[in-house]
Order: structure tokens, then sequence, then C-alpha cells
């Protein structure tokens, strides 16, 4: 099946593919793992630790340096500044510009982390307990505002007003969509159109502008469009699997409670899908549970029990795998260095693989 | 008295000047004004706040656009792009660039506002209900972001490495003062030094920036110090008198509840000054108050006792005097165009006359 490129027809492309019934052979393929990709970018992402180590080391203010050194060493996976090395060895880049720019959007994306835990009052992220859990919402506030600082900072040294541009759109745009997702809390009403522009904006952004980078310091800037491309659909797949997990992960797996999106009043993917096709009796459960935040007990097991009924995190994972074809679709046009490409193909198919 | 400037001797000819009994006849000059400012910039002002009305109106996100006015037009003195129009007519500058840095300059300020209150849990500034009272901590700590990322894409589209590098810089020092500002929350042992260079950090910085961006876009990068060294000295002072006025003004005048610094447990000067010459009561009280957050009904009244019978609000009142002098020190070695220079000596007379 060959499906039009996600900048022909960002959302209608990965809608129609889904009614289809074409197989989707790579992404059953045995090999989806990261692994082929943080071999790739282990020496360079361990020198992008330590500018993002030495950028957090405050002497004068050492809560500053013990916050960011406890989300830093969280144990994420680094998916991002990840893409911004291997997308730089995909273009053959040789010089040592991607290694503080990988730090930046890494950065970015901390402040943000810090920032989302407050907005919705978590204690757990990634099986430790957050920031603000173990400070305080008013310190993970600062700090997180400290380390956008530190970032804007990083990317001025590097000297590239492109890159400025880049990562102060992004910026600007992932918190229009942290307000937006905030402003659909509890409004069952919230459209599967609505939800994709909201993952569009808070998540897919940076992964996006991660990708992007690599074709501005390699001089390609007849790639920025693909690039842009790969890394947005990427950025929605993985956020559509994220949210399908809340529902179906094991806590230890996820390192954080299955079920939050629930309790917060989050409309995900899995939810819309379920209530859009619900009877009476289920919907008035997500009113209940989602417009009226009246968590209880047991809740979550019910609320898995009507979304496995109507398939809602099937339909879910349908989804990102066409985002995932989507972004496979750009690599393939992008080609590039043949280790880097394989491995980026194998990151693709974990992506989606990483739930079963 | 001819006093070093603040460059040769940032705190230490402040202080030393302090002990001293020279007359400082600038400050108790009749025009102590913000008027002459006021005229001299109100039509670039005006386009100033016509960048920074239009830089938040985000169609797609009306609660960004509705919190965002909601500050940006909660009647500030906009006293920090004033400087920046200001310095730039004090240079001769006839471009159009001071226009959307003095919006980035403010809108840097405005995020800082936003977080400041979801950080110091305040439900009134100006006069006016806070953002986060309005709406909720959550939007205040997101719009805020916004906003930061929003004076970034300003200056990109200014497109000057050197500006980028002076506010992102800024942005970082403001934010570390911030959270040495909340480490030093309840600790009575704060010394006068580490309060100073808090203020410093959290508030001169971003006066500086502002005054600094003149020499900058005028070609005058042999004035960056004196214009630096002004905007700083400028901004200790208005920190200093913001926080004698939070023991003195009535609420009215403040647009702000006086004691909030002493309900938030915030160590400034005056209390600083009072805890350090206190009696074995005084200091209990302030331990009570401060050290261990137990506010009782007429404990402002009896902190403004205790202050007055220590002259502590008058000490700190004549430490701004001593920074404002420094300020006006570099204020003549810059000279610069007659109308410009008159009005911002008028605006340094204004900064602690605004008290009596």
């Amino acid at each position: 099946m060959r499906i039009a490129t996600i900048r022909e027809a960002p959302y209608s492309a990965a809608m129609s593919a889904m009614t289809s019934t074409a197989s989707t052979p790579e992404l059953s393929a045995p090999d989806a793992s990261l692994a082929p990709l943080q071999a790739l970018c282990a020496d360079d992402m361990q020198q992008v630790n330590e500018v993002i180590i030495s950028s957090v080391d405050i002497a004068s203010v050492p809560l500053i340096t013990h916050i960011s050194q406890h989300i830093v060493r969280s144990g994420g996976k680094r998916l991002r500044p990840t893409l911004t090395v291997a997308c730089a060895k995909l273009l053959h880049y040789d010089g040592r510009r991607h290694l503080s720019l990988a730090a930046a959007v890494e950065l970015i994306h901390t402040a943000t982390l810090l920032h989302d835990d407050v907005v919705d009052e978590s204690t757990m992220r990634r099986g430790m307990q957050t920031a603000n859990n173990v400070w305080s919402n008013q310190s993970s506030v600062l700090v997180g505002d400290f380390l956008l600082s530190r970032a804007f900072q990083l990317m001025v040294g590097d000297g590239s007003l492109e890159v400025l541009e880049l990562l102060s759109n992004a910026s600007a745009t992932i918190s229009q969509g942290e307000v937006q997702q905030l402003m659909a809390v509890g409004d069952l009403d919230t459209t599967r159109e609505t939800y994709l522009e909201i993952i569009r904006a808070k998540t897919a952004t940076l992964f996006s502008a991660a990708c992007e980078i690599a074709p501005i310091i390699s001089g390609r800037g007849d790639l920025r469009a693909a690039f842009r491309g790969f890394g947005e659909a990427l950025g929605i797949a993985f956020q559509l699997v994220d949210d399908a997990l809340d529902y179906s992960a094991k806590e230890a797996e996820l390192g954080k409670a299955v079920g939050d999106d629930l309790r917060e009043g989050k409309l995900t993917l899995p939810v819309i899908e379920a209530y859009q096709h619900g009877d009476v009796s289920e919907r008035a459960f997500w009113q209940r549970v989602i417009a009226e935040r009246d968590y209880r007990d047991g809740d979550t097991q019910h609320a898995i029990e009507i979304l496995q009924r109507h398939e809602a995190i099937k339909t879910t994972l349908a989804l990102a795998e066409q985002y995932i074809e989507l972004a496979h679709g750009e690599l393939v046009q992008i080609g590039g260095e043949p280790t880097a490409h394989t491995a980026l193909e194998a990151c693709l198919r974990f992506c989606t693989a990483r739930v079963y």
C-alpha cells in the first residue's frame, strides 16, 4: 500500500488508510528495537549528557542542580536528542554542533516535563517520584523556567538564527498545545481532530524540530521538510501509543500509574473512540468520571473493559501504525547513511511494538 | 559627594556611602516624576503595546489571549520597555528595532509575573485579581511558558544574536534569582549580601538588559557597560523601594496588600536589618512569623512598629538612594540627547520619591 506523505495530507491520509485493510508488513518485522539507534548514538549521547549535566550545575543555587539532575537522570530514553544525533549521522554530518543542540532539545523537553507534572499534579514519572512531589510545585515552576532559558543560551552559543527560529517556534507551539489540552480536560465533546491537533502541538512539534536540526546544520535546506515530516509523524505515533499504554501497560513497565489520564479527566483517543460509540450507560460512566471528575475505585478496570468492547485501544494503535508508515515514507525518501537509516527504521518499528 | 560607579564596586560603594552623612541633593529635587519619561515615549509605547497585544492574540487558544491580556492590561507602569525606548532615544536611535525588543522585554517580565504569582500563591497584584486566582495555577504556568517563548520569537524576528545572548542570559539569571529567593523563604540567617544578590538577579537583571538593548541596536558597543550599570543600579533601587513599600504603603496605592512579604515568610532588607539589631522578644516574633510561618492577625502592624524602632525602612530607602546615585553617575557619563536625559533623571528621582 502506498499512502500519501504527511506533508501532502497531514491527517486525512492516515485517517482514510485506517479504514483500509492493507497489511503493514514493516510494523511486524522482527527487529523492532531501540538498540541499534542507541548503539549508533552512544558515544555522541555521552557527550550530549555531559553538556546537559554541566548546563544545570549551578554552584550558587544547589536546588537548581538537584532538581535538574533528578529529572535529567531519571532514566528517560532521551529519544528526542538521540533523534537529533541520528538524523545528523543520516546526513553524514561530521561537526560537533549537533551535540549542544541535542542538549538544548532535551532541556526544552525537561522543562516541559517539570511544568507538566505541576499542571497534572503528578506524583510519579518513569517509576520515580516527580520533582514537584519531592521538592515543591514552586521550585518545579522556577527550575523549569531556568532550563528553558538554558536551552536558549545553548542555541545562542551555537549561533544559528535558523535553529533559534525553529526551536523558539517549537517552544511556543508546545505551550499552546499544553493550554489546549488543559482546556479540553473534562470535555467529552473533544473531537478526534482536536485531540490530534493537541498531540501534534504538545508532542510532535519537538520530535519534528529535533529531527529538522540535522538538515540545517548539514547545509541541506532542501531536506528540511522531509525531516520535519518524519519527526512529526513519529511524534504523533509516539503520543498515540503512550495514550494507549495508559489504559493497558503494567505499572512497572510504564513507570507511571495506569489510568492517570482517566483520573486527571484527560481526553485521549481511546476514550474519544469509546465515548462516541458508547451506549447510554457507558456514556453515563464517562460523564461521571471525566466530565464530573468523580473518580472512584475500580473505575480504571471498568474503563479498560469498555475500551476493549469497542476495540478503542486497537483503533488507537492502528492509527499510530499509519503515522509510523508516514514517517517511514519520509525516511525512505531521505535515504541517507545506511547504518543510521536502518537504526531509524528499527526505532519506528519499536514505537508501536513497545505495546505488545 | 562623588561615589564610585556601580561597575567599579558593585555593592561596596553603596554600602560605604550608606555610612556617610553626605547629602544627596538630586534625590530631593522637585521634579521627581515619571511624567517626562512617559511623555517622551508615549508614541513609541503605543506601538510597543500593539506588538504585545498582537503577539498574545491566539485565535485557536482563546485562554492564552484572555490571560495574557488580563495581565498585560492590568495597569503596570511598563517601566522596563519604557526604559528600552528612552535609552534608544538617548542615543538618537531612529530605527524601529527598539519597538519589538521592548515588547520582548515586557513579555519576559509578564511571564515572570505569572509564574511569581503561582509561586507566591498571590491573589492580588496592582489592585486586580491575579491570573492564577481568576483562572488556575495550571493555566498561569503554561501561559507564562508561552509568553517567554513568544519573547524569544520576537528576538529571533529582530535577528541580533547579541540581543538574544543578552536576554537569554537575563532570563536564566532571573530564574536563578527566583530559586534563590524561594530557598531563602523563612531563613532568618539570610544576609544583606545574599538579599542584594537575589534582587540583583531577579529584578535588576531585566532592568539592566532593557537598557543595554539601546547601545546594541545603535551600534554603540562602547556604551554597553554604562547602560548596563545604569539599569542595574536603577533596578536594585526599584526593588529596595518596593520591599520598603510592602511595610509602609497604603494598600490602595500599592495595589497589593501591605504585609504580603511577611505573610509569605519572604526575607527582605527591612526585616534583615530589624532582625539583626533586634532584642530577644523581637527576634522571637520574627522567628514565629517568618521562620515558623505562623502568621496571626495584627502581625503586620507589630512588624511595622519594630521596623520603625530600628529605622529599618529608612535604612532600606537610604541604600536605594545610593543606588540611584550610582545610576545617575552612569547617566551623567553617557550624556546623550538632552530631553531623554532629563526624563531619565526625573525617573531616577521618582524611584525613591514614590514612597513619601
